[in-house]
């Protein structure tokens, strides 16, 4: 049987060059993650449909993997009825499905785990996700999230804590980024004082799509769900409002006087700006008013980051989550947190060649095989560098120099040792840098000390 | 809706402790595969089922999870017949399944990139892999696999670097280990020489079982298969040759003289023996006849590492190919290779007790919270202790002393920074050492002196 190789659509493989961008960017967000006292959890690839299902709102059911169940699947269809309707179908023969997000299985494992972990409890967790999305450019339908959250405390220091996490990942992959945040108690104000409380998440899904598809059609979208153009046009005001962070806080401050969540979600994030204003952050820290974010479960702080030279959505978003443990039966538990996403991480760092140089560098040095006996007296080496720590392969074939060299050179190895009959037996080796394409003959304790120095 | 949370049978959580542990084992692997010049690939958690199917016998194929396809899937089905049959339907209504194993990807993968990949290609690749086994102590339905191989080249100087790798690994996790090593060409020589050869799998198989299931039920499902008796006591004489591993192979090497493959396997294996007895290993490395491994796919030298001091299957294994990326198209590419068994080796582990003990440590020093200027003023040196490299963090709610040092213990935190009024009237910390109690009042600078001297 014969399959010409490949991948499932939106899915891809990742080779070495690759995976060493890859790696360090999941080094470097783990190395910050951990300088501020997160702990890494894993949960399971599959999670109960039960689990996922009613979380991400009607287009996300959709775009759920679903696990046929195993055995006589069939067996638990009632009737033949089921046989002309997918997707009522999938629910009897699927039990399980590939987990959408980390959020909604951290808030599954907090409340199921609640007796063993420690409050305030501050996770993070790097694992892939998957959504069965239409694929097309920087949309994967297996991709990487990166979730640092803090649960079981609503202070306002948690949110202090992620913006210099921000600060700090960004600034260590050497990635200049425009970090905006909101509070949607803000939002919920404005909503409330123009009377259309009622259509809380609608307007805010709305108001979300303002940067991509601009105010025309938010308007729009707004008129579409019954809002009259005095409520769109004092709504459009409260978000349009210009200026410093400070002045922006200030005409807010009055302009919501009337709605005490609205003041609220004001002074937190004025909180928020006066201690992220002390510290000493590289990136820019803006308060925008007109930041909603999608997800209907944010009720305070919410951030979104966007890289400042590269065209790419957002590349790291968040915020504080009042109820999301609840539906797993544990309520009054206060959370908040953002995710970055590695993918989109790395094609940015693509474009905007941000990569270190030496990534790519894996062998330090190489051992050439000219026969049995060289290669005898080269492992004898070899055991010796390695145990300096210095990374060292044997050539496993014994061919012509030329394609030895060949391999260094496109593997990137900067040092070749050449042991041939002379070298085998003065006890020997030749250093050849593969830059320079000088050599020397030396001692197998001077060649350890000259690559560990 | 209110959702009991749980997740799937046979699939785990990992909670921080785990995950240090965890983490601590892949590390370990990671550094050593670095070491000897390997460089890790990915593959995706979903694979087309025609990669997959045919790959692990009939069995296997039962346990792999398929995944069923998106939007209105009942439209490819043509006919009612397949209704009444879960296992017909299920490949029209399913094209991707998780990964089983990481060989058959990677071979996919070899395949699919030849042109990309320098050969001799070594690579190694940490993905967890499902089966829809029946789960029970030690066989989980989500399990992770380190494989390390190299492809493109058939030289035993790659079994070598291989068994110094299983040596390196095991020594540095502090787990003593039998690896015992069999060679595919000794057996394929004994099965030839006995007038076998159709049944060569079979036997394979049923020698494969012989510690788990015992000498008497190996000879009686050989003698299922077919065999004589008087073949059953010829493969019985070979594969219970006893002594010094020199001893069985000069046995062996008389015994299989009339066999050109099997004169072929002694000698490889010969030649492996002789150079692994030159270096510093750790472990013991037996040559053993009834080493026989269950997959079609080997065909030289084959693996299999156990634990001396824990009861639990082996914890490593693998083997030479000489033809697995010829079903997807690329023929005559040999390869060698093991699999570390990651969640085998960590039961092990806590059964040992082989994990060091500062694993569990995380944050290095919290500071208290007693208010919100102590918390800026703490905030402040947070800023500077962090750039120095000591993971750190603040307790984020102003709560009595006792809950915050509760919470510090708890989480074995070692070192905290308590910044009450007078600490922030003169600008300095009091630390307290939670092992001792001891406290000491001190300036910024000197607190990150002592924690990072």
């Amino acid at each position: 049987m014969l399959n010409k190789p490949s991948i499932p659509k939106g899915t891809r493989d990742f080779l070495p060059a690759e995976m060493a961008g890859r790696n360090y960017i999941f080094q470097t967000i783990t190395n910050v993650f951990s300088l501020y006292g997160y702990t890494p959890i894993e949960t399971p690839a599959m999670e109960n449909l039960s689990t996922l299902l009613g979380k991400y709102g009607e287009e996300g059911d959709k775009l759920l993997f679903k696990i046929l169940n195993s055995g006589d699947f069939l067996s638990k269809v009632p009737s033949g009825e089921y046989f002309r309707d997918s997707n009522k179908l999938s629910f009897k023969i699927c039990e399980k499905g590939l987990r959408y997000d980390l959020t909604v299985p951290f808030a599954r494992f907090v409340a199921q785990h609640k007796n063993s972990l420690t409050f305030p409890f501050k996770r993070y967790q790097i694992q892939p996700v998957w959504r069965a999305d239409r694929p097309q450019k920087g949309r994967y339908r297996e991709f990487f999230q990166c979730d640092v959250d803090v649960i079981g405390s609503n202070s306002l220091f948690n949110e202090i804590e992620l913006g210099q996490i921000i600060d700090d990942v960004f600034t260590g992959l050497n990635v200049s980024c425009d970090v905006k945040i909101n509070n949607r108690k803000i939002l919920a104000g404005i909503v409330d004082l123009v009377g259309e409380s009622g259509k809380f998440n609608q307007i805010m899904t709305a108001i979300d799509k303002m940067e991509k598809a601009g105010r025309e059609n938010v308007i729009m979208e707004l008129r579409d769900k019954g809002l009259s153009s005095e409520s769109i046009e004092k709504i459009m005001s409260f978000i349009g409002i210009t200026g410093s962070n400070k002045q922006k806080l200030n005409s807010l401050i009055s302009m919501l006087q009337e709605s005490e969540a609205g003041v609220k979600g004001a002074e937190e994030v004025e909180f928020l700006f006066n201690n992220l204003e002390k510290l000493d952050l590289q990136n820019d820290f803006t308060f925008d008013v007109a930041l909603a974010r999608g997800l209907d479960y944010y009720t305070g702080t919410i951030f979104e980051v966007k890289a400042k030279d590269a065209e790419i959505g957002s590349i790291c978003g968040g915020g504080r989550y009042d109820n999301l443990t609840e539906m797993f039966g544990l309520p009054d538990v206060s959370g908040v947190g953002v995710s970055f996403g590695a993918d989109r991480i790395y094609d940015v760092m693509i474009q905007l060649n941000a990569f270190p140089r030496e990534l790519l560098t894996t062998t330090k040095l190489m051992f050439t095989n000219f026969g049995e006996k060289e290669a005898a007296f080269s492992l004898s080496v070899l055991e010796k560098v390695r145990k300096a720590g210095v990374s060292a392969e044997l050539y496993p074939e014994t061919v012509k120099m030329k394609k030895q060299l060949s391999y260094a050179h496109r593997r990137h190895i900067p040092f070749v040792a050449l042991v041939g009959e002379t070298e085998l037996k003065e006890q020997l080796v030749t250093l050849k840098n593969m830059e320079t394409g000088t050599q020397e003959k030396i001692s197998p304790a001077k060649l350890i000390e000259k690559l560990t120095s």
